[in-house]
């Protein structure tokens, strides 16, 4: 695929520039070693899980909404019987969390040095504002982005909106993430391309088995066979 | 003052839109409430106001924020002797504003309505995106928007960002909102107009106590006093 016209390229935040999930994968280990004493790991985990869904509504997505996540689904998973101690705890998993240090993902730099001579960049993320400003801020990729677009969803609307706001046609637009769910499919259903770079670990809430013959589609492995398509 | 050739007007959304402040007024009168067999309430309503503060930096603003800063702070008020009912109950108080109904301000939407024939309005909030999203949708206002900024702090850099985004000049640009520290000041520093509608309680952080001598500043006491000045 020759990808030609493109105006603006998308980038996935979390896990596509830099890497995110195993923290929180970190964090859930850390979640179940203080929960032990009352259940199964296997167990704490699904309650986790299931409370962070039932709770993506009224909190969405982002660490201070894990954090509350994990609270109450502590004070569930003891039986409203949880030393205040490990309240605290979670607390700091949370902290720690969110003072990450960011570690980019390889060969990520030298593609945005790259496609920015030609392309506008935007991040497109659902994730907290604050915490992906300190990200890119950190990260050292500032410079390479145009902005940065908070979506609280990950939708074809949102995507609409978001190809409207830059002034452009989903023609001219290219989204790339790790999400196929998030990043991919709702780009493709509104006429833009999409380019899937699977990371090792995806969230349970992310995962979709499908296959895509879409030819505005692509899926590679390292996020710099890109160049070779433009 | 007359204003000429605006091209974008923003609002700020709590407390200039929609009624905000009395919500958390509320909230942190419950956390008294809950925790005044440990302190007078005063010192609590300190202890707390003591931790948002030095939570900004890692939590940015909202209600998420908000609702961890109140269990760090009562565990602190406790002395790490906090029952677990009351965690969940400060969780309640945060569910129940997330929750809360969205009561638009007398004349905002007519102020709207006459205003976007002519301009292209946009709603600047340091709030969370998600929240912000929902109250836009349930306030009934969302036609009258471009779209939501959501900025991290509401300083001059961020002031500029958004200019340089929405692709004007920022004499092409006027604020309107009810903080001076986070809607005014930093809009009249850029060089854009900065209309001051002060609502009845504003949160300590916000308050600033300033005479404002610059032309393209204004106060007024109703939202629909900008009509006559266009």
């Amino acid at each position: 695929m020759k990808i030609k016209n493109l105006k603006v390229i998308g980038f996935d935040a979390d896990d596509t520039l830099w890497i995110n999930e195993p923290y929180f994968r970190e964090a859930e280990e850390s979640f179940c070693d203080l929960m032990e004493s009352f259940m199964p790991r296997h167990d704490i985990n699904r309650a986790l899980f299931s409370r962070e869904i039932s709770n993506l509504p009224l909190y969405g997505y982002g660490i201070k909404a894990f954090m509350l996540s994990m609270i109450e689904a502590a004070i569930h998973i003891s039986g409203r019987n949880l030393p205040i101690d490990v309240v605290s705890k979670i607390i700091d998993i949370g902290r720690r969390q969110l003072d990450q240090p960011v570690e980019v993902i390889e060969n990520v730099e030298y593609v945005l040095q790259s496609l920015q001579k030609t392309y506008r960049l935007v991040i497109v993320t659902k994730g907290d504002l604050l915490d992906q400003e300190k990200k890119l801020e950190k990260s050292g990729l500032a410079p390479y982005f145009h902005h940065i677009e908070i979506v609280s969803e990950k939708g074809p609307a949102n995507y609409q909106k978001l190809i409207k706001h830059l002034d452009i046609q989903a023609s001219h637009f290219m989204m790339v993430g790790n999400s196929l769910k998030s990043d991919i499919m709702p780009v493709l259903e509104i006429g833009g391309y999409g380019i899937h770079v699977p990371f090792h670990t995806t969230w349970e809430h992310e995962h979709v088995d499908i296959k895509i013959t879409d030819p505005k589609f692509r899926q590679i492995e390292q996020i710099s066979e890109i160049l070779n398509m433009m």
